[in-house]
């Protein structure tokens, strides 16, 4: 029995969460955001509603996990730093190498930086996460859990774009994925709801958020993804393009004077998706002004276009799916979301029952009896994945 | 009573199909190609089997205009120029000016001339192909038969990306498509031939060549296809990428050192698809290859393999389909391929005679008696549907 502390390091925040293990049972969590800036909010949750808020400056992540540490004294929700006897990481990238998580050694962190070109923004965040928490506490063991390595199941065909060969083979150019950790806690979830093992389900799992995939699961192996490259590939999310002719970003640099393409990349990542189509990449909001709104309207129903193509891709890939797994912030929340996306691919048999749909963040088959393909919500739970993670690979050493 | 000539001009060739019309009789047809090289290949096919072939330095599209119409009379195909009635004109972009064929006024050819910068290798050459023709036939009616025109039916949730709004507002960034012509005729082909009115159907067109795109079609009109912005998009073709992650563009122009977008993106249309997998652009060549070959199977595995997604997108888009439709080069000569993809889709109800499929380049159903999803083989005519636009639209004036 210990205590096992999950890690969301970016470039800019440090999120925790602090969990009771194996028990599973969360005790704590929390974020410092704005880290290097002049305030630097700290929250901490704890207990059944206690909430811990502070701001101070926060110079870098070492001082963060200092001060999470020591307020988790001070707020009594531990002891002694040593109670913690494990350290999860979450890591974006993982190129090729990492097919697992891992147990994080100097040769791993090297790679982990090594690998920040297929994901620049959050590679090298994760590394300066993993080097504070081992400054804090050198002698527990820490593990990487990398958002690609559940997609590293996928075949070459899926995999490979199609270009000059050369170009995976030199830079490693190819289909990566992302939010694996994700897509594979909710497969796990949904076979235990629907009461069947994973590995004789074919699943299409729909992670809706700021950030969007959908993933082709064949007996509990990712085959199939929609990001690609990055985490900009896929259906249209918050402010991100997903999928767009290539073409365009030649085209557009030209009209914009724009010299420099990850400029344009820059663009099409963070002025776009929602936000572009609408000017807004809530989807609460959007929800809100679906009704009056040309613009909300015709972001939403695109969102729901790419969503229903990228299904009926991966029901053909799999020549048909058991079920499908929605989840991540839309997902768990907007039922119309659910409910619209279900009636669109009622061709395939999917059918959802209106009441049960009428439900947030709790796990529930939404299908009617009748329905040929099950609909699942299922809430994502990285942080539970990270530190089960933890107990998996971090305790052989 | 008169007689239609069909023009395909390109960069540097001047492709035509001459036709009796209204009886649709093909009295020849032919090319020049390497305009403005120092050797010009002149060829012309004429009667049952006539083949008239030269070679000479053409300096110009005028003068291949020229040639032809001089070949013609010198062969007695024709006796004088004024047996000609009608030209019709291969145009690439239509914008979203096109939604129909239309007659060439100036304004026409200006506004063709504009679009060029939606194809840049296209447009300017079937201008110089529209001036060349004028000059020789100045009191013909011509028309011009857009390849967009066919796609501009399209639902906004379809041809737009998740782009910022005004990219499309200001500078018309959004999915125009391509292969129009074939795929509107091949529709209009299969109906007949299944026999029902083509308001009545879903259809998805195979339009597998060099270039290939996929059609969603309901009620005779099209309503998404795979090709984008440009043709760059969509599924694999011989030289061309089809769908890639755009941040590939600045991750490649950075390993390649390559400081011009346009650049990077000749690559992707000329150096990558089945040729940058596998060395080989000629599907023919890759099935000789095949059995034995690994990155040839891997070039065929990923064509297969991209089909086969679009289709599933179309079928969850449409709700369905009543028929897939094969046409083009590569898919009204290759047996094995119209297997492979029909194999792959059985789980809509696509089904197959593999004694019906030891065909080529016919009209004919190719489905089994089960099969819930006919797939019709339709050789495409580009020309012909040149043809019939000329009658249609050049003789109301």
């Amino acid at each position: 029995m210990g205590k096992t502390i999950a890690i969301n390091a970016g470039s800019s925040t440090l999120k925790f969460k602090l969990f009771e293990m194996p028990q599973e049972r969360v005790i704590a969590s929390g974020a410092v955001e704005r880290i290097g800036f002049e305030t630097s909010p700290i929250n901490i949750r704890y207990g059944l509603d206690h909430e811990y808020q502070e701001t101070e400056a926060v110079p870098n992540h070492l001082t963060a996990v200092n001060i999470i540490l020591d307020e988790l004294i001070k707020l009594h929700i531990i002891a002694h730093y040593d109670e913690i006897t494990g350290v999860g990481h979450r890591v974006v990238a993982g190129g090729e190498i990492f097919h697992d998580s891992v147990l994080i050694t100097d040769q791993v962190l090297t790679e982990i930086e090594q690998l920040a070109e297929y994901a620049p923004l959050h590679n090298p965040a994760n590394a300066v996460g993993i080097r504070a928490l081992k400054k804090v506490l050198p002698n527990v063991p820490a593990v990487a859990v990398f958002d690609t390595a559940f997609h590293t199941s996928m075949p070459p065909v899926n995999y490979l774009y199609s270009l000059p060969y050369d170009y995976y083979q030199k830079y490693g150019a190819r289909k990566f994925g992302a939010h694996g950790t994700s897509h594979r806690y909710v497969a796990g979830r949904a076979a235990k709801l629907l009461g069947r093992p994973l590995d004789d389900l074919k699943l299409i799992t729909l992670h809706l958020g700021a950030g969007s995939s959908i993933t082709a699961i064949q007996n509990g192996k990712s085959v199939d993804t929609s990001m690609g490259f990055t985490p900009l590939a896929g259906i249209t999310m918050a402010t991100r393009a997903g999928d767009v002719d290539a073409s365009l970003v030649a085209f557009l640099m030209k009209k914009l004077d724009i010299h420099d393409p990850d400029e344009m990349l820059k663009i099409l990542n963070t002025q776009s998706g929602l936000l572009g189509i609408a000017g807004s990449a809530d989807m609460k909001e959007l929800e809100d002004r679906y009704d009056d709104d040309e613009q909300a309207r015709l972001a939403i129903d695109i969102f729901v276009n790419r969503i229903v193509k990228y299904v009926g891709a991966y029901m053909a890939e799999m020549q048909g799916a058991d079920a499908l797994v929605i989840t991540a912030g839309i997902g768990e929340r907007d039922a119309r979301m659910r409910q619209r996306i279900a009636d669109k691919l009622a061709y395939f048999g999917v059918q959802i029952d209106p009441r049960r749909n009428q439900v947030s963040g709790v796990e529930r088959d939404l299908s009617t009896p009748e329905a040929k393909v099950r609909v699942v919500l299922i809430p994502t739970n990285e942080e539970l994945m990270i530190a089960r993670d933890v107990e998996r690979v971090g305790r052989k050493s």
